[in-house]
């Protein structure tokens, strides 16, 4: 597993008055306590106000940067501020994210290219009003996709794809149908890593931590080899520790018994 | 899900001492227990002592039908014993077990009929020295077994097959085996149920419950959809409620959201 740790996220309420007030040591904490925990990546996201974005981001990714070398993932769906943070980040980063609208494609594939970059692809793109609903839909927005990037000679194993996770209160179908978007994905681009946030799954529901790592759990045996999570959530972490040994991919039960320390598995 | 409640077993300690002391208040008491706690079925073994078993598990039927109109699982390897089992329960009750020994098939199906039991069957037969190893060698002794079944008239969906559970500490596929096995037996005979006991699975391990639960969610992915376990196990049945939850099982989350009261899931 592959996982890009998400607490340094502007639209939360600490991250986005740690920005704000320039608590340096916030943010230096935060980063460094994921990337202790295993975190391969951390997401650094600004926020959504245009007139502080790039300024904020360049801060965040200066702090982060000056804790720990674990590689940023640079979460914004601005070209601009975009094109700024790569220049900014010393290991090659990841970017958050891109998806099948093709004016997007175009603007993010020349940062992508520039530091060969990994690159985090949502299935969704502006023709489908909203989220995709059905698997078919996810497909043919993933077809788009891969058709830019291969095009641009970017490798397959470059790209992260987040199926997009919907509800199941509001669609009893919703996990069903994220199982089989990941098998589908899986069959159709092996190379590809497929990620994704857990925690829309479980909206609404009572006990959302528990929905979470059994959903993880069924979406690793489905073939979900990233996540976007805090890597300090044990209950999480040992429970995919559990999955991957019941997968047959722990040898010796080493990773599973190795205690405290969280043993992550690569792909 | 059907549950076959795990705990009347004169294997372990606390029973076995029960029985030697006629201790009436503890068996109904652990009895009582389970059927609140949602089982389906009560296992009833009165340990393996030859001497005392026709007696015992006479007497344990008894105390348990005097709290509960829960079916109960007859356990025993030993016809005499059933024979006199079958007589004395009221519900229709199961049997535990068959396997695909010939001489026990033969001499344990009329019983069956004779009830219309529902009855367990253990993916192994005395050909194989000790558990059988790969999912082929289960397959093999299923046909056998579903020849005898269905020549004497019992109906597919009455017989739950034990696809039986290794150690993942001993063997780093017993998971994907486990799995494989139940997929493979799902398709080839949808009518029947798949059931089985967890702990063997996390045999040697830490954390036993956990390894546990996780294999049972991704059991239940595989398409098993009976277990023999301690229904009063919380930890457990949440876990089995979100698996369902995901699995598009569990219509408007009603059962997931009820709360403390552990709602079923019938086949």
């Amino acid at each position: 597993m592959i996982f890009i740790g998400e607490k340094i996220n502007g639209t939360r309420k600490a991250i986005q008055e740690a920005i704000i007030n320039r608590d340096a040591d916030f943010i230096k904490k935060t980063a460094l306590d994921q990337a202790n925990a295993g975190a391969d990546y951390l997401d650094v996201n600004a926020g959504t106000d245009p007139s502080r974005e790039k300024g904020d981001m360049l801060w965040l990714i200066e702090m982060v940067q000056s804790v720990t070398n674990t590689p940023i993932c640079i979460d914004s769906s601005t070209p601009e501020v975009i094109s700024e943070a790569i220049h900014a980040v010393k290991e090659t980063p990841m970017i958050n994210s891109i998806n099948g609208d093709p004016e997007r494609l175009q603007s993010f594939i020349p940062f992508i290219k520039e530091r060969d970059c990994n690159v985090i692809a949502l299935a969704l793109d502006e023709s489908q009003s909203g989220m995709p609903k059905t698997v078919e839909q996810r497909m043919v927005v993933l077809e788009n996709i891969f058709k830019a990037t291969r095009d641009a000679g970017i490798a397959d194993d470059k790209v992260f794809i987040d199926p997009l996770i919907m509800a199941v209160a509001t669609d009893q179908k919703a996990g069903l149908i994220a199982f089989e978007s990941i098998k589908t994905i899986h069959a159709a681009y092996p190379e590809a890593h497929i990620t994704g946030g857990l925690s829309n799954i479980s909206f609404g529901l009572p006990n959302r931590a528990l929905v979470n790592r059994t959903f993880l759990t069924l979406a690793v045996a489905a073939g979900m080899d990233s996540a976007v999570v805090n890597p300090e959530n044990v209950a999480l972490i040992e429970s995919l520790k559990a999955t991957e040994l019941l997968l047959g991919r722990d040898r010796f039960c080493r990773k599973y018994t190795t205690g405290a320390k969280i043993a992550f598995i690569k792909k």
